[in-house]
């Protein structure tokens, strides 16, 4: 049996709150000067006045030594195995822009790249156009007609775009035309099984008539398609865990994501601030909550150490807008760690800590990559958390006679 | 989808180095009269030092409560699910002894024993018969003809040898000759599926006429068979890792476990200090090194405490060898823990160290069963070993977008 029909089979509803606080990246490396991460550098009376009630540990989001996309790594803070449940990259790119991809849409990610005259790749992403070029050229790309198929083509970033194909009787298992490397032509999209040879006709014949279209348009003249795929069937959270959920989120990407999970998208702005406000404005209405600050993982992947602590003081100093409501549930970590030294997605394990006045605390008074280790949750994979936090909020039921 | 697949998928290359520095049966128990184990006793002050400067935790090499043998130790320290790649000991048998071992082979584990004049078994071992009659005796045994296949009998310590049937069409389905009690016959061997019916009366006729020949070799007058197998099809370190791998260990047995997932095997002499002479040797040349130290191991299993600690200290003493080539990723452990107080291999969780530039490290300053339970890695299985110390390397790609 999987961990989810397990679940399924023994969560109840009741009136307790679960607040789910992810500090997307997180986790950091020590600053050289210091010896000190990021969130060892920041000051957080708040969380460690928190931690200090609450049971702490380490969680590993995919597992030890796997370094996660956002993907990933949110799918399984919502508890679902994130190995089992891959999701395709044309769909991730379509959630990202907040595009409202229906169940049978096939969703592909797109590259402008640059083809020399004899269709050779030269530059796989067409030196980086702006993305207003980008934003330009799929305008073009979206007037495409193609026979018993509606498509549209949208932009991402620079030389990103999305493309999606809907119709009947199409399928996903087709192969990629990015050749992955250059000094070679744009392979011609295959089938991966028969029943995918009308959504071959149909790429191939997207990818021929943008040739046409772009062919002018150096150094963005051509593009290349990878990743094609459908949005999941996953069970949603209302069904797995009786929850009704609700997302804070401003990033599109993280919406979208909440929402293949069955969320309610909350209205929020910007600010991290602004965040919490939402929070507590819609807080009688749901029983689960998704608040996501990315912020830390943005400094993170910018290399810039001090600013990655500075907000996180921020959300410590926002913190008692969400305490102050005094959820049965709270929980604190991040999707995967993003170290300032490493300027991306690592692999190392992310603080957690668990509140719940069930929660049999520990003696972690300080909320840290350093002080966790020796926390009463140990060391453990992200994809037990919902069931822990279920558990804390008195919504699980006896498992066996 | 499997560990490995998805390793498979993101590992990269990269010019980095791993050192996996294995002490064989390093784990023990606290000696009753000043209760610290052989770990504790020995003065380690290099392993000490890098246990500071690493994250430190206990490994469980098959699971919590299993006692490994040698190959499943060994296969989870290479990142192979010990319980899935279960390895016959007929196989083992011919790894141990360095017998290159041909794909389609079929190799079984004897034991030369007694049997009275009705022919029921009387001692299992043959009252341990010295090698050098075992070996006298599998000479004789070699000798045997049987059409349609070349046959390999080969001594391997007092009563045991290997056998090995190469040939087409054999199978390793067949059951075993050895009753596992006196008192009764060898039991005939039976096919398992109907495919192994050739290799079926291959052993048999193998069986009968040892019989023969070994009518007048009292006490050692029969032969019983069991653990039939052929070499795994392993995929290599190479294809899931991208490593290029090599071994440096004295004993037959390690260096045919290394075989089998495609490490190159180095020249090294016996000593300690010879083995880390090899890995300065050879250190330009492969960017995996797994270097096996046999006489904790040895020592754990013959009751001497002291000698288990002595062995310890020369190999801290060897260290700097180690550590002075800076690899990018070391990782120390053992296989599975061999206390001289049981005098066996036995389920205790080993220590290990880890270090990488990269490693977060822990508040762990010495290495020891004790201190390590507070380590930064907490206690978890050693097949995510390798992942780790692959990350740390920096040699595996962001999973999932």
């Amino acid at each position: 049996m999987d961990n989810l029909d397990l679940i399924k089979k023994i969560s109840i509803t009741s009136p307790t709150k679960i607040v789910l606080l992810v500090i997307d990246g997180l986790g950091g490396l020590p600053h050289p000067r210091t010896g000190k991460t990021e969130l060892e550098t920041a000051s957080t009376p708040n969380l460690d006045k928190l931690a200090a009630e609450s049971l702490c540990g380490l969680i590993d989001p995919v597992g030890p030594g796997i370094t996660p996309g956002s993907t990933p790594g949110h799918l399984a803070l919502f508890g679902y195995e994130p190995v089992k449940f891959n999701i395709g990259r044309g769909v991730v790119a379509a959630l990202g822009i907040d595009f409202d991809l229906k169940p049978d849409d096939i969703a592909a990610r797109g590259n402008f790249c640059t083809v020399d005259s004899s269709g050779l790749v030269t530059d796989r992403r067409a030196r980086r156009i702006p993305t207003e070029k980008c934003t330009e050229l799929c305008r073009l790309l979206d007037e495409i007609k193609i026979e018993g198929v509606k498509l549209f083509v949208r932009p991402v970033r620079e030389h990103r775009f999305a493309v999606v194909f809907r119709g009947e009787g199409l399928s996903p298992e087709v192969s990629d035309s990015d050749p992955q490397q250059t000094g070679v032509a744009p392979k011609a999209v295959k089938a991966l099984n028969p029943q995918a040879d009308m959504t071959v006709d149909i790429a191939n014949n997207f990818v021929a008539q943008a040739r046409i279209i772009l062919a002018k348009h150096q150094p963005a003249n051509m593009v290349i398609l990878r990743g094609f795929s459908q949005k999941p069937r996953l069970p949603t959270m209302g069904e797995v865990y009786k929850l009704k959920p609700a997302a804070i989120a401003c990033y599109p990407m993280y919406r979208g994501l909440a929402r293949l999970v069955g969320m309610q998208l909350l209205k929020t702005g910007p600010a991290i601030t602004d965040e919490f406000d939402a929070l507590k404005q819609n807080y009688a209405d749901y029983n689960f909550f998704f608040l996501h600050i990315k912020g830390t993982d943005s400094a993170g992947e910018d290399g810039d150490f001090d600013h990655k602590a500075k907000v996180i003081e921020e959300i410590d100093k926002a913190l008692p807008a969400l305490t102050g409501l005094q959820p049965d549930v709270i929980v604190v970590t991040g999707d995967h760690s993003t170290p300032a030294l490493l300027k991306g997605h690592s692999w190392h394990p992310v603080p957690i800590l668990l509140y719940s006045k069930w929660c049999r605390t520990d003696r972690v008074g300080e909320f840290s990559e350093t002080a966790c280790i020796l926390g009463g949750l140990g060391r453990f994979p992200a994809v037990q958390i919902m069931p822990l936090a279920m558990a804390n909020a008195l919504k699980l039921a006896k498992f066996g006679a």
